[in-house]
């Protein structure tokens, strides 16, 4: 089978980590990495043997011998850049969150349609085999009805302004960083957008949100409460709660190698698959399987949720004290 | 040391378990019970040898024998039986939620003052052991500055119209029966009302909430993640975190058994007190040690955080449609 060729946008440390996890999927090839500058092009294609090494994402993306690019910048950077690699032809995995407002989302969804190019938002979560079974579990209607979903994705860092993380120019902060994650997770478990968001940021020293929470309302009275943090660590489960009973994701849900099912007055049932490296290539998997059978989004991942998320977002940190660059 | 007097108003379900932890206090005697019915209050009084069996609470409450009166009606009987009891004298351990509204608590907090006599809601969770050390844990730094507590109540039972649980003329639903273990557990935790609240409750088909879930919010950034329901099964875990470490208090946190601390880069300290009958009596020691010590209210349960928790629920229910009979 011919392999698809990458091409990575960005050095930074997911594009390693994805770039590691490229590795245990036998038909993708790294053809090429652009950065801003030719130093850390070149020093990250050197260190992962990648043949063509470009100072500027506008070369990468005119590369014809790429297919399909990954996008690793700041969430700041999402829109412009995959915009400007999808105009060039290519397909596009973009890291999440998918962009910064839900306007951006609905551009970078336009420009997807227009030029016919793949486009998948990388909330890797969903592409994993054990939530492949917990979605499996939930449509067998084995807890039942579902009616709250708890999620936390909680954690501490010791940041400095000049990273991205807490930075809001960059789109900083544990909202769009990790709540995406909650938030991803409970729209994949309703299958629905909800009607109504309430939530919280704390914005902290450096002008981004350090912590918040969010309720999801949806239109059967089910319920979301989800929890998000860059700056204190949490136990960071999942639960799924039916009317029969429920599912844990134990930590850490977004990575999930468990799932523990617990139907009411039954024996429980654990479905295991063990990581490999940072699981990251199951999101590749399914990329391959869009791109060969001439898909242009993801059944799993699609557009229009991407799309729903964002909006979500929007509505959530719409009270919050801060405002990114990007916003209108 | 001689008794002390106990009169017991209501012989619903609470009111059996209670006179059964009042056997694990020695200084403490059930003289009396007050029921609407000769026949109730006579059953009930067989049943836990009670020498005095009233047809009337009015009747109870006259009992020149009885010291303090135990209310175990519904909510929506609360303000009106305790402010009864407190005008013939008596102290008052009032079962929780403590009223209805914040406006029915003010009445009893006002009739408490004004009668000179002891008053108390029943909040069992904080007068046990385990929530002591937790409590010392947190004072002594253990955990930092605490950031975010994350609770949930949750619990599915299989309800006619008729009970109490979810019928909202006798002030059922999950807020006021379950929602007051979390929200009182984070005003516990933090010692300071939230300053906002928000939240949604799900009105089911008898009228009244039957699941919830409430984000609070305090003064300096920290949150309270929390889920309370009456028509949905969840694990009921309480966590504390802070920014050294975390405490979890597992399933059942609100009547608490274990509590396991977590310091970050240490190993984990668990405290444990195996659980004595349903563990209503540390509440009835607390009663004792302030009556014998003159005092008219609880250090550990104040007057002043009863009313603020039933201004808390008075906010997170505003939006709901629903009204209790009590309701302005």
């Amino acid at each position: 089978m011919e392999k698809i060729r990458w091409g990575i946008l960005s050095t930074g440390s997911i594009a390693n980590s994805f770039v590691k996890d490229l590795q245990h999927v036998p038909d993708a090839e790294v053809v090429a990495v652009g950065s801003r500058t030719q130093e850390s092009a070149d020093k990250f294609a050197d260190t992962y043997n990648i043949p063509k090494r470009y100072a500027s994402y506008d070369a990468l993306a005119k590369d014809a011998d790429v297919e399909v690019i990954y996008i690793a910048t700041p969430h700041s950077m999402h829109a412009e850049n995959g915009i400007m690699c999808m105009r060039a032809g290519k397909a596009v995995l973009c890291e999440k969150a998918f962009t910064i407002t839900a306007s951006e989302a609905e551009q970078m969804i336009a420009v997807a349609r227009k030029e016919k190019v793949f486009l998948m938002e990388a909330l890797v979560t969903r592409h994993f085999p054990v939530i492949h079974k917990v979605l499996e579990w939930i449509k067998d209607g084995l807890i039942g009805e579902v009616r709250m979903v708890h999620a936390n994705r909680c954690a501490r860092g010791q940041f400095r302004q000049e990273q991205r993380h807490l930075n809001p120019e960059l789109g900083g902060g544990s909202l769009l960083d990790v709540g995406i994650y909650v938030i991803g997770f409970a729209s994949m478990i309703y299958g629905k957008p909800p009607v109504d968001a309430v939530g919280y940021g704390h914005v902290g020293e450096f002008g981004s949100d350090e912590q918040g929470a969010t309720l999801l309302q949806y239109d059967n009275g089910a319920l979301a409460v989800l929890s998000f943090a860059l700056r204190t660590a949490a136990v960071n489960e999942a639960y799924i709660y039916g009317t029969k009973g429920h599912i844990k994701l134990p930590d850490l849900f977004a990575v999930p190698e468990k799932a523990i099912l617990c139907v009411d007055g039954e024996d429980k049932v654990i479905f295991e698959e063990a990581l490999v490296g940072n699981g990251l290539h199951y999101q590749v998997l399914e990329v391959h399987r869009c791109l060969r059978d001439g898909l242009l989004e993801s059944p799993r991942m699609p557009l229009q949720e991407s799309l729903q998320l964002m909006q979500t977002m929007d509505k959530i940190r719409a009270p919050w004290s801060f405002r990114y660059p990007n916003d209108n």
